[in-house]
């Protein structure tokens, strides 16, 4: 059999470069054809040395020549800017384009390797979040297979395999609960960015961590899985689990669950969207049932975590809300990262922002990209009215 | 589309009453066209007066006119004895036949009906458990589906729907690990059949229970697991669940576990083989994820529960050692019912037994009906020689 030929969009990422330490691992059954950073150029050259891809390129159009310096031996074509992260992602040799270029940045690019009719593992899952109905439009027309990267997501895909959609009574999502699960009010007033990102259980990027911290994970995660599993907002729930085992649950019409655990460890849905609709033997360490703590099942407090009802609100207003829901949190959570606001200023500067937002019905790309600029200067606005 | 057709064997059992339930609520979906008990013909003509099948069968030939005289209105068929029970098996009119006789004696019928061709949802685990070979071999040769009822299996074929035999890793049964899965060796020893007649979490038969209290009915399910998903024995696990919520787990080559969890009522799983392939709308409670206490997993202790090793013992002698296992277990179970022995000569008069026999090859059903035979004798040997 022939590797399977993979392009990864934003390889210099937390998901991108543990997909590489997984295909390092797996030698034979991968080939890296593209891959993408946006301005890491050190990293990504030394990536391009490592896997000898066809086409690297950075999105940041002036580091261009610094790239091209650096993998100058005219073997591996070097491209930049939004045109160099399309060719990247429609690219004719790959198999399977990986999508993990993190929020808003990686739409567009994603995007086109669905139009491309690409089969694409989602690491980014704003691209469901701000343009879901497009994205299941497009893939539909085009033939492009979705795998989610998520590892809800992955869990829900793994529970629902050889089962009918119309059997499916209610999807889970776990949330660990992020590090201030248990904290009062009070104290979410005070929390610090570097509280913030010491997650209990998962190891990801900055921003996710946060959104994980506030939930708002959570409440993308709804949106994402009702585009991906089809299946309404209101049949979508949360439930905080502290330990991270159980990645999501499926209840069915017959009052049977079926759920998926493992390891947190975000190697293993990555692993499994490589891979699908095979699994491949795993290096990684697996779990042991007995050594397991107890497992726990709790309901998230919307009080203190109103970010799920915000997403689930965006859901429901439909068009552009979604759009505007996720540019709101990417600039709150990156002023709060900066020092800018507090904590639980992250869910009222979205809150505002939704409420001025009149929603519009969505017919391309374009309509979601001035929503997500409107979005973002009016989030801006907010957060300068608290400082 | 027409009701689907069951025959119920031993439907005056736990598992049949459950099976009859089910049926009566789900009217439209289901007919019952045939009936059968060991002794109880009260029950048995009750239930023929309500389902109206087109024959019932008692086992006791001797009870035969009694049946006749409650059912005597000439519609329903009457028979009795070891026929009426093959007949029952067989009808040609069933499309599904619950077995559900608890222990050897339901082994021809099932037998029977998997040499007829039928769907068969196995209840009666012990038709696997002596004559697995036997049953799986026929089974594939006419083309007859077997479809496990015992909450474990059935929990183990939801986890592998849609899933490849070959990225199975290990298939693991949970244990609610019983009454005494607590207890101290010296507490054990005056253990009365009252106390291990109260099981913490499942509501079933006698027999069963006190296979519960053993962890038998766990050595038990490791070969008929062997056999109904053809994975060898050494990648088949306990652990135990006090909790009885998860009723079963497979893990996979790429270390993902996919877990069956569901409230300990055994009418789902009855209700699971009864709508195979689909996914009936159930009327019974479901599970409330946020009201469920932690759920634990723990190793079993073989000092104690030396059952599950010596069910491992008779499948890796192979031929007829599991039948003579089961039988003197039956044997030994009766007696501690009866107060002739205590709960830990269980498992020594069935180690006694299994060290005397010499396992032969199985070539037909009186291979295992004479190696059954010859085993209870010599398990009621071992039961004299300790009182």
């Amino acid at each position: 059999m022939r590797p399977k030929r993979i392009a990864i969009l934003g390889s210099t990422g937390s998901v991108g470069r543990q997909a590489l330490d997984l295909i390092r691992d797996q030698g034979e059954l991968f080939q890296v054809v593209a891959l993408t950073a946006g301005k890491n150029v050190d990293l990504l050259a030394r990536q391009a040395r490592e896997f000898r891809p066809l086409l690297i390129a950075c999105g940041d159009p002036a580091r261009a020549g610094q790239l091209r310096e650096r993998c100058g031996n005219g073997k591996i074509h070097v491209q930049a800017g939004p045109e160099g992260l399309r060719a990247a992602a429609t690219l004719p040799e790959a198999d399977l384009v990986l999508a993990c270029i993190v929020g808003a940045a990686g739409l567009e690019s994603t995007f086109a390797a669905v139009r491309a009719g690409k089969s694409v593992a989602l690491a980014n899952k704003e691209a469901l979040v701000m343009a879901g109905g497009l994205m299941i439009d497009s893939a539909r027309e085009r033939g492009a297979k979705l795998l989610p990267v998520d590892s809800e997501h992955s869990a829900l895909h793994q529970c629902l395999r050889g089962e009918k959609r119309s059997e499916v009574a209610r999807l889970v999502l776990t949330a660990s609960g992020g590090p201030f699960f248990r904290s009062s009010a009070a104290a979410l007033a005070d929390v610090t960015p570097e509280a913030a990102l010491r997650h209990p259980t998962w190891k990801m990027g900055p921003k996710i961590t946060i959104d994980s911290a506030t939930l708002m994970n959570k409440g993308l995660e709804v949106i994402e899985a009702h585009w991906l599993f089809a299946i309404p907002e209101e049949r979508i729930s949360i439930v905080v689990h502290p330990q991270s085992i159980v990645h999501s649950l499926v209840e069915f019409v017959d009052g049977s669950w079926i759920c998926q655990m493992g390891v947190a460890d975000m190697r293993f849905p990555i692993q499994y969207a490589l891979s699908h609709p095979d699994r491949m033997p795993s290096r990684l360490q697996t779990l042991r049932l007995e050594e397991l703590p107890p497992l726990e099942f709790l309901a998230p407090d919307p009080a203190r975590f109103p970010c799920p009802g915000l997403a689930r609100d965006a859901i429901r207003a439909g068009g552009t809300a979604p759009a505007v829901l996720n540019a709101a949190n990417e600039v709150a959570v990156d002023r709060f990262l900066h020092g800018g606001i507090p904590f639980p200023a992250i869910p009222q500067v979205i809150q505002e922002v939704l409420e001025q937002h009149e929603p519009r019905p969505v017919t391309g790309l374009e309509d979601i990209m001035a929503a997500d600029r409107k979005a973002r200067d009016a989030a801006r606005a907010a957060v300068e009215r608290r400082t």
